[in-house]
């Protein structure tokens, strides 16, 4: 089974790397297998200190942000206790692990992670169309140099219906900035081929 | 902000009675304001004994057979402990409430509830797109009345990828199980248009 999460991994300057992540997960929650690109950072920062924490969140804007680029302001963070890495302290739980084999033979790596730590901080809110709707909306963000701009416009629009009936503000501000990153990357793709037409 | 999760009344023989429930609820879940339909045992079970337990799972499986229908062998369950209710023991937290107000004037009745009382069973496990998927599937499910049924065979064909690629046998058993109902449900469609041609 897959969990949407964030994992944080220390950069090169030693400060805090947050990123999306999907790992595959057993039902204990002992061992999770990263899957990032081989052009991800947490992939070089894992690399280099093979220690990082998941997270189980429900804070869509943070997923949503994070998942677009560096987040700013940075959210509050801990340190782990049994790694050298950093807990996202509005986190539901967390997960620190250990990487103990990596696989970068294809563009996907895959990382096998042993996790030796583990905390609860709050619950999980539950099923919220919404939030959901929000992450469904952030993985298509992140997806706009490959699928067709048109068809992620139109899925965009039924998430919105889902997001404005049944989200929160958290939901419908997270909602709004994916709208704004999505418009920008269409106008300028517009402006791009535009510009270079005979 | 609503939240998709279940709720148990005591129905007429005295017996438990599970229902999908999507209330607005405020951020301290005080207060629960349920919508059901008019036709609902649910509130048909509430005009008569005023009290009952909402949940939040992850238990998709349950959701799914809850909206469909009497879930039969019925889920574990325990007394309520402010309530004359029931709670469902595999959930992961539960709303103990009490019906303070009923606005029945419309079609979707409108009942404000107040929590006496909750607890927390287990974690939710966070953001699976199965899970969330057959969620959707099911939401549809219960809609076959009046959505073309062309439309929800796209829809759940959609679903089916995203529960294949990121479920587990939980989220891959109960989508099948829906799945199976829609092929019934249109079969049976087809039949009856069939025989009432001249």
């Amino acid at each position: 089974m897959i969990i949407e999460g964030i994992v944080t991994t220390i950069g090169p300057n030693q400060q805090v790397h947050i990123a999306p992540m999907g790992p595959i997960v057993d039902s204990e929650m002992r061992r999770l297998v990263l899957r990032p690109f081989r052009t991800a950072q947490t992939y070089r920062n894992l690399k280099v200190h093979p220690e990082g924490v998941f997270h189980i969140t429900d804070d869509v804007s943070l997923l949503a942000r994070a998942a677009l680029g560096p987040v700013e302001p940075a959210p509050p963070i801990q340190p782990a206790s049994a790694v050298r890495g950093f807990i996202l302290s509005d986190a539901c739980r967390y997960y620190e692990f250990g990487v103990r084999s990596i696989d970068d033979r294809e563009e996907r790596i895959r990382m096998d992670t042993e996790v030796v730590h583990s905390g609860r901080l709050r619950d999980f809110l539950g099923f919220n169309r919404a939030k959901h709707a929000v992450l469904e909306a952030a993985i298509l963000a992140t997806r706009t140099d490959f699928l067709p701009h048109e068809e992620i416009n139109s899925e965009f629009r039924k998430l919105g219906v889902i997001v404005q009936k049944t989200g929160g503000e958290q939901e419908k501000t997270a909602f709004a900035f994916l709208q704004e990153y999505l418009a920008r990357v269409v106008r300028l793709a517009r402006e791009a081929h535009a510009g270079v037409r005979p």
